[in-house]
């Protein structure tokens, strides 16, 4: 079960509101890069977890409680960036765009449309968990795969794109106190990439994990083509060299070669449609 | 541009044609660890690529053409399973489900339920681009970052789970025809899982290519929590030791700590509701 | 603006209710070949119709106000269908199933089993604006793109479509009511077929309407590729030789011819990724 | 920010693993009327609440964070019902399924029809967060609205709903650790519902807070329709009295009445479509 | 059954065409708090209604279909908007962007970026089924429980965010011809969320219908939880005094209390993965 | 299987990049109307196929394979008018501004104003799977029947609304070479529509195809509704005279007649809720 703290995990600051950078902000929030997917993938990889020990249950739950925080400093953000945004659609003359201008502030009009609508109409100027262009976070993005292995590859693809995006964020604002709680969550990041790479290296590394699940027994596959790259180019060239075309293969276990794709099997050929499938009769045979 | 063979990448056979596993082998075509998706996502993440050099363009271009062969093999084993499936829901007496079971054969209401309602309804007994579930794939899980190492990981992850997938497809049925063809796709997921990781060794391996993206000078970032396990327990007991918790990190750049985890921000206290913003008058300042 | 009868269009009767056949009919309400879909595109192309007659418009806001019926009279066939279903996962013991089956009854779990989870715990027994396997409506379908031939081909396609569910789901039960009902629905397909095809007819025909659209002057697109079909078969081989391989066009405005698809441009070299743009050290030229 | 403990709100405890039951759970964690939807609802409108005072925003971060607590618990009870679940769809052949029904087990093939898909293949017979016919959990559903009184009613709909689908849950089953756990869960359900009324109470109840939002002042609108119900039978009957035909508002501020509807409006005559729009040459004026 | 009168139910009059206001008021449309979704939820819970009398059924019949009316008159305030939109996105120079805005017009590229896209390319200056964001509206969206109270809880929280919307909406706006059009919409919600809160008056208030559902004897449920604040401040501090802290419940049937929340649970253990689930062998027990 | 050329189908040049024309290209991508559409609707149309020739199965091959190109083409474009794009939202003061102006230059906060978030964030300025507003492509818009005439006609419906958009994305433009680009794509769509026309001349036209699916009969349907027109005018006035209200139907099985719609149904009346059923005791009779 869980607790709160009313204060936030890390300062949160914002120096200039601006309810363009506001909307940017929400794909930290709710894009598939974001915090809420690392979140609730953490959680119900925890929930789920059937290795015999609970360690990494315990672990999966340090972090995923870490998340709702940040969750919580990127929504409290939003909120701030959007204070004194505006509400009306003015119909701005020519002396209010020239004075505008001229003052260095903008445009009432021209701000109202580089704000999320769903900012605007939907959320009372207030976060949502959708990403910068509206779209609701979608929980088909949690993978939670019952395989440990895969699930810690997810979780690094997961902090890797996340970190990209912190970056991202971080590189278009000029706000210090935006920059500041970048810092944190950069490196809250980098720690992140480098925990769950670490579970890898904790159960053996590549040769101790792959290839994913390391229980279905590989004299079941065709091992002819397990370390094959298939070259598919229509002349038949050669892919450019690399460390995948030769040499050993990463998990110690076949070395790598290449091979030109070509059709092992036959045209399909699927039977007629029957009378009563609402195919057209010149379907049915 | 692209070319195509009509003939199929490999044999599909099937021995016992099966609606009910017409409807998991969906999950391969149209699941999140499916093969639209891993085809769809080295698509993009060709298409896009800024490398200085075309040589990832060019692998991924051979890679993603030979994963529209293993969605068209799907498909194939898909309509070949719902042959002979039944288009009626029949009212079957008592009689006819005593002769069912005792012929060995099964009730053709029993065999439609367990039926995928798209196929029975939608298909014409084929397959569609959704999963086992009926849920339509969604292009919000093709991750194409524009970072190449996350990238990189993204596609493990994807092999990782879809590989998963694969074994428990393979485990699931006794069909020789459908055991051969997994035989070769779980092949071809243990060579892809290889070949984004031989990436990851070419830009230089974990020190080479961490924290992602490594365009970020780190002393940009709170480097002291950069590499400290955040604990968040209630009790504040400590987490269990593993690899993540204490010695070198595995980027060479830092060491493993743990940092019991504490509020450093303020309770947020956002601005009142503005009059024009349509709140509750109770909540205008 | 809009008004209502308390009574159906038409008589719904369902003389043995059946949840599995009520879970069926959800793909008529809310799958894409379902009523939902032509309801709403039939509104939505007449709300937005800009021909310079209003005779248009008034011809879909007939058809749209029938459509609502049809979905009434099937939501009401959902809700037939669900009477008597079971509202509980009973523990069958053998005995039971022996019973069961040789009374000519079902087990309840089997039933609940093959039964739409949305209907058993969210609906109360009744419909929902879902298909057959309980994904929900997605109004993307809604095609009214502001040019009425696309719209009318649209249109004939949904009720194609349409109708091709139709006489699954007919030919899918042995209920006297619900074949009567299905009796009527499939006529109203008919015609609905027939009626936007006229449109294109009174709209000159394929020669009148096409290519779609026709405001666009001709002379602007590459004519040499506008009849040809594209062969892409990786060996050259020509395709099958069909109405579209040769002779006079459709719009009598060229004829048919085959090309040997080929590549006319080059391979695309995107500029590096910038410094500041969140990619790996290496991208950065 | 957040903390955990690693043990259970309530002990959850399954004493007959049932995977179809594990199906149905699903909807209690990702349905829309599950505890993934109520957690993340109370989070957003916590932190986005914009009260002069911060005694709401604290009482909502006590009652998401207990909400995080019912996940877990469902996930959970989720899991330990797919104890057991079968991984194989086996062809059971007559010999088979007679001795299953005497032995008073039950088909393995007929479990894993039973079964939802994303457990069997996705979720390695762990909970995801999906309903239970796997349509994924959409952050669509998440109401914050910036109005505290919308919000409560929201939320107060959501928890009726919620409680509405516990108590089927409950009736769905007979397994007594089942039963149990929704006796608790079903008592915080009922607390919910009165702790949201209670804050419309403490707002001053219907005549404190209606219309909702009661900031915009009603003179602005045509306030002759503003208690009238409007009646549209086609044949002009009135409806069915109710509190609502006649008598005082519940805001005291107007009295309801019966109107028969009628056009007010003019038949809309929109411009033609322009020469460089896309729309047919028909439809340019 | 259903009839259309092709005349308005109100007029719609649009006195400065504004391609960005049009954007907005997509939100009214298939927004979560918009029109579309009223209607769709009034009528499937009038389709599904099940208590002993058709009042209900009735009643809901009648604002359903006053609510299509309010759809077609938004969609038509949308195309209304459109007209004489940019369809391109030109390259102003510098000399026409001074001489815009010194004519108090705009640049066209400026309002471009504004439109919604979907207006622009896809439905040929006129509306669709989606919000303001580009996001078709999801039928998921649509309560309809087969609970009356829980139903009409969740028709008051669609019109109270619904008339929150509108509120914005008008308040966005100086158009003459929408602030008209907004004045009879905002009354028509002001009623609608009267009607609602009217029939939980008739069926009883909050004693005759909480807890909802009342059909569930509270005897079953853990009743020391159901009228207790659960308290989850890491630092066990007590929430702040309410209505919901103390003092006799709503339903006339408890008293509130505080609970500060505990773990009576214990930490779950799940049993290890199986040798055949696709799992890592270090699962395994 | 498949084989690839890295060249591309047709040259793609773009002049002046335009990162707001990238946002609408995307629209042609991953938008209702765009090529992951057509791509992948030919080749699940392909891929289940069951006429008896697979004559049709290789045609659909053909122009699948084609489409794949066309994907190619376009995310190129995307990539090449992202360049240059801004990754930073500047806060640009009046001088700025003004200069910006004179200079016939842009306001770098503008422009990222009008970028996509998706570009600017997540992919690292390239092409991803949405659409224009940033609505990642749901593959629900498949369309495979199983009818082969439903087939074609959803792939004229798909042709037509992609000319249209193809038109409406020219027109938007003033670049050259995006001009060029379109010339070649526009064309290939004019023969799209052709081809599928081509096949329904081809397996009898009108006459030989309709009712679809034509392999009902038809004398189980209540032909004496299959020809007419339904008024639903609620004064019961004519509609417009059209081809569609009188002469010989398009099939030439039948007569167009108009029928004022009337009730022929009764109100329905379902059972009352059962206990166990989770409504409110008001409900159960």
């Amino acid at each position: 079960m869980y607790y709160f703290d009313k204060r936030l995990q890390y300062p949160v600051r914002v120096d200039s509101p601006d309810p363009v950078y506001a909307r940017m902000l929400q794909q930290a929030i709710g894009g598939v890069e974001g915090e809420i997917r690392v979140c609730m993938q953490y959680f119900f990889q925890a929930w789920g977890n059937r290795a015999p020990t609970t360690k990494y249950r315990d672990m999966l739950l340090h972090t995923a409680t870490e998340e709702i925080g940040h969750i919580e400093m990127l929504a409290t953000a939003v909120a701030m960036n959007l204070e004194n945004a505006p509400t009306k659609v003015q119909e701005a003359g020519a002396a209010d765009a020239i004075v505008g201008a001229v003052m260095g502030g903008e445009n009432p009009r021209h701000i109202a449309e580089g704000m999320l609508h769903k900012h605007l109409l939907s959320s009372g100027m207030a976060a949502f968990p959708g990403n910068a262009d509206g779209v609701p976070f979608d929980m088909n993005h949690i993978y939670a795969s019952g395989n440990i292995a895969a699930d810690m590859y997810c979780n690094v693809a997961a902090e890797a794109t996340g970190r990209t995006l912190a970056v991202r964020l971080s590189n278009a604002t000029n706000d210090p106190g935006m920059k500041d709680m970048w810092s944190f969550l950069i490196a809250r990041d980098t720690m992140h990439q480098q925990q769950w790479l670490a579970v890898i290296e904790e159960l053996g590394g590549k040769e101790g994990t792959l290839p994913i699940p390391n229980s279905f027994p590989q004299e079941k596959e065709r091992t002819e083509y397990s370390y094959a790259f298939f070259a598919t180019a229509g002349d038949g060239s050669a892919p450019p060299a690399g460390r995948w075309t030769s040499g050993p293969s990463l998990d110690g276990k076949g070395a790598f070669s290449v091979f030109k794709n070509k059709p092992m099997g036959e045209e399909p050929v699927l039977g007629p449609a029957r009378p009563d499938s609402g195919a057209e009769s010149q379907q049915i045979g």
